[in-house]
């Protein structure tokens, strides 16, 4: 199994609120990241596929290719954006990490399979909001050792 | 001439907007960093003084010292705010990091010089909006060779 | 399966030495880590959880309460310390990078747990004691493909 | 289960191109990659082994020999030298990442575990060609999450 | 004076040759960098301007319009090619560092300076050509303390 | 003037102590640091020279020759050993940060200059006690700006 990942970046506005909860909640749990005139981050998106070779190629992927559909589904509705307002996909989501990571990944899925080698799969989307918090999206698990 | 430097960062959101001009000048002059929903970064902060080390410490300034300094200065009013909105050091200033760095410097320069060691100085500030684009303001002159 | 990572540093002095054997194997097998009078590294430590995110607050856990985690378990005792002296939990202990991650991982997992939401589980430690060299303690294991 | 990693680089020219093709296939396919008179890359090398450290040393490995092997069985080869013409062990292999992580691993294997502790393994090897692309071969496996 | 820099990269090939001079004086002198088929780096390029930034605009130079001077009269002809072979700028010189950065100082300073805010100049070039090996080129000086 | 730097790390331990003082004045002033047990860092240290690139090789100085030199004044003595106690040329130092640049500025001044280009000088030592922290000495000023 080989593994290839392209990093790229965006530069984007967001805070953390949860609508159907009261100021008080929100400013409690979310602290502040909670203010409300906005704060953002330069986060680093690390786009993670697995597959096997294309034996004529020697590429999992064109990551050239990969580059330009993660320009087209992500960058582009999110860089310089306010990712609460501004970005369909994201519609009523609290754009913590963790969920960021795995509305990208259901947004990549389809696109990034269809161009890549045959029986390649979306394995991973990681995303670092800063360069110490980071969350990653992986629908594949590892076994507990007893 | 020994110089040190304390690094640190911090989470803003801001926009570029010239508010005495047209949003038709602000749009073409600005692009994609005038977009009206903010977007935001994760900065770093380098500040540098310059000076002679003092002779029982070792010290151009206690670093821990300075830490706590560009954290009141600074990090307080900026981090996770709204450059454009929230911090009054920088109110009618476009935020560009041509800006920034100037009103950093202003901020910083008295609350650090009496804490270093005699005749030392702030000698920059520096600012990464990204990884790739930053910024310096220092008010010391190369000489150009003829 | 979502997983999260908050990265975190401290500096500490060591030296490799097991002390039921004799000066000279310690030299043959440990080098330059075995010099008598110590030497140091800026350990940068990433601690990683596995979850379902919290559906109210879109977190696996606050990063805030896992960063005072981190600090009151491993960072209080072990920052600017000497990991062979002055860390009751490391008594008895070879401070390779092996070795600490697994005593770091079992110092953490009770009360990181306890914080995170349910059903998460502390997944990883991984320490770098440089640049280019690092360990990770994971309980967990994939699969040898045949 | 702990896993250590070695991290190293070397510098090396390549071009991809494959042979059994037309010049037009391959340009199509590789674009810049396959201009004729070679590029080259500053690629970073990390091996990683998975196993149980010897209670005697709390190594899993020790990673100065790890580095030697590195050093003799990949970078003295591979460094600052021509990775479609000069490698006798990547002989008509298409110099990807992907096909480049596979013949690294193999080339490892046998002295890499023949140094490490009891039962211990090469877990993967990984290959940043550039800072924001790089593959990875591992041949273990998760499960994928129903 | 306010100094802005923008960070960029590419990838090329070259070796260390004065086709004046014996095959033997070349290895020797050359070492490793002589290599008949050519090796490569991921170059890292930091342009930096001096300047006033404009009041309008608070900028020194648009970023974006620095990036696009630096496309089109650097990594057009440099990027993914042969350093001696494919640049008519860099015929006839060594492709040190050091040369590269004087190279790149002369055929960016026109374009740069046209771009940039009234009286601002191109004050330096800094290339790495690996994490540890870097050079500037840059026509200001500073004066020798007695 | 072209400047060229070589980047290299050692790992150590220190305290900072002023022996002459009380162990009351060194608590209070050096905190942390002053903890009887040492601890320690990995140091990144960058090595500077300004001069003219001999028209023959295109080098101010061979950097493959700036490494043994910086190897064999600078690491061998220092790497892997206590800074306070196994270093003869800092013998009567406090190691802080900005008492080593200049230490090693003159350790290193005569070997350096005697390899590099006619003309040529040591310009500056910077050294990073951690990612956040650095030093530098330059005996070159630039002038202020009235």
């Amino acid at each position: 199994m080989v593994f290839v990942t392209r990093k790229t970046h965006f530069n984007a506005a967001h805070r953390l609120v949860n609508s159907s909860k009261s100021d008080q909640w929100n400013q409690e749990t979310f602290g502040k990241c909670n203010y409300a005139n906005w704060h953002g981050h330069n986060y680093i998106l690390e786009v993670t596929l697995a597959g096997i070779p294309d034996p004529e190629t020697g590429y999992v992927i064109d990551l050239g290719q990969l580059k330009k559909i993660i320009e087209q589904y992500i960058l582009e509705p999110c860089d310089h954006r306010n990712l609460n307002m501004d970005v369909p996909f994201l519609a009523g989501i609290i754009p913590t990490s963790e969920n960021l990571v795995q509305a990208f990944y259901h947004q990549l899925k389809k696109p990034v399979e269809s161009e890549a080698s045959q029986e390649s799969v979306l394995y991973s989307v990681k995303l670092f909001e800063t360069e110490r918090n980071s969350a990653v999206y992986c629908p594949y698990k590892a076994i507990k050792i007893d």
